[in-house]
């Protein structure tokens, strides 16, 4: 098999994922139709920082507004795949008083069932790469027509690693990097300890391991060593839907943004502090509201003041023994 | 009522709570008698860097061995009661794959049971005062006793906040410091969300507000911001017990040990760094065994570890919006 290769366009970013109409409980009030999905999510924050294109379906029932709020945040939507006569993914779910209990209320698959991504070869050109929860063997295809994909990073879930954990494998073995909840990292190499299970899977394909740690924030892992990174405090958490697409989002955005440039630790640790800064803004409103309004310049004030509530001196003090 | 004032010493340190045989099982492997208890996780740590005095009972079953651990590491053991014909506190806790998940098997109080706290005149002359979870009471009468006292911090539990809460809220009104479990800061609050929670507690009378956030790290809470810091991340933790009551031993050795000095918050970031290093050392081994063989040097050389963990540039990045 021949396929047409096209050169890696430099600082473009591809992601492949669900785009959906949630509806959402919390107890800050109710809401029956937000613009969700793993994609959608993830493109609101990433396209801050690279131009990105979106590969995901929808139904009917997505129209102008939709594509509109893609569309103001500079999203590339040609790759969105409109089904004749289908119905978009809905999502519907229920937090409790403690935001980190969730209950799903409702899934309808819906358009999203049989999705076979098609990329252009505008989107297959990105030179990054983002696999969003989807079937892992679908993801390994997307990742093989992006054969020049210079960073690839991946999502999974709990359902593929009890299910399909060989295919899930895989495609793990083909991606850079890996971007994970803690729990599912421990789950999928079955070990309680979170380095240890790290450390594991750098064996496996990957060279950089995130996990992310919802409220408590994220650790990322390489071959140089271990970052970990606090969540912005934030008193307002109103709806915590697609904040750890949104995180991914900024992780992958700033390394789009910087692909001419060697990917050290030093770039992906404030790759993972754009990705905290965008999470903590979107969980401030339902859905993706927050992140609709949100410009530039809080994201840049928001990091300097993630650095500001990390940093300490480590400065000695005489010892006793 | 007239007491003998005794003007606070310098940098010197006491701490009142509990002093206990252990019996562990996690899976890696069972102890059946470990020195353990608050005060003395606290010690092994403070002692490190500032003098420390352990007010605390003991029954006939405590011998030169115990004492012996103690003042190997420069503790003062004088206010360690002993309660003839008594036995010493005894614990028995079974830790699961997760270490998170604890289960506690036997509970003996034995002499712990009827413990007041008598503290000697050097005792109450400490300048710097940490009540172990004890019965919100007896920790307010010791607070009381030591009037001098610059820094005074506090540990309780769900137990008392379930129990006793309009008493430990008088004791916490007194208190300069609250070091607690996140989860028992938002149950005593009432608060899910704990910038909400800790911002409360601020408000009830102490000016710096720790939850400690097991293997996730630790926060600082005071009238000036935030503060984050992860965990050391540990390969090993082979038994998490104390873990906290070492974190505060460090904090507090550090305090004590700048007792001359303003407390800024740039300060209390650091002796957080302190209580984060000892803490995973603590954590490597059953009971407090690693303290026990420990030295200054690997403590501010993780210290300084701890720094690059956590360390990020915030460059600006141009942003697309």
């Amino acid at each position: 098999m021949t396929r047409a290769r096209y050169p890696a366009a430099a600082m473009t970013l591809t992601v492949v994922g669900s785009i959906a109409f949630d509806a959402v409980e919390t107890p800050y009030g109710r809401r029956d139709r937000l613009l969700g999905g793993s994609a959608v999510h993830f493109s609101l924050a990433s396209s801050f920082l690279a131009e990105t294109r979106v590969v995901g379906p929808v139904g009917d029932d997505f129209g102008e507004e939709e594509y509109g709020v893609l569309h103001d945040r500079g999203v590339n939507t040609e790759d969105i795949e409109h089904v004749p006569g289908g119905t978009t993914f809905f999502w519907e779910g229920r937090y409790e008083r403690d935001p980190a209990v969730r209950h799903t209320v409702r899934t309808d698959l819906n358009v999203f069932e049989h999705f076979a991504p098609k990329l252009s070869p505008a989107s297959r050109a990105a030179d990054t790469l983002f696999l969003a929860n989807i079937q892992p063997d679908l993801q390994r295809e997307v990742r093989e027509q992006c054969a020049d994909a210079r960073f690839v990073a991946m999502d999974t879930m709990n359902y593929w690693i009890e299910r399909t954990r060989p295919a899930l494998l895989r495609t793990i073995a083909g991606v850079d990097c890996v971007i994970l909840n803690d729990e599912e990292l421990k789950q999928l190499l079955d070990e309680p300890n979170l380095v240890r299970a790290a450390r594991e899977l750098l064996t496996m394909g990957p060279r950089v391991v995130v996990a992310k740690q919802g409220e408590y924030g994220s650790a990322m892992y390489t071959a140089d060593g271990i970052f970990s990174l606090p969540a912005y405090p934030t008193a307002d958490v109103v709806d915590p839907t697609g904040a750890g697409d949104t995180f991914a989002g900024g992780f992958m955005g700033y390394v789009a943004a910087h692909s001419g440039e060697e990917l050290t630790d030093e770039l992906l640790r404030r790759a993972m502090a754009y990705g905290t800064a965008m999470a903590s803004f979107n969980v401030e409103a339902f859905g993706s509201e927050r992140m609709q309004d949100l410009t530039g310049d809080e994201v840049s004030a928001r990091v300097a003041e993630l650095q500001r509530v990390t940093r300490f001196d480590a400065a000695p003090v005489p010892m006793r023994a």
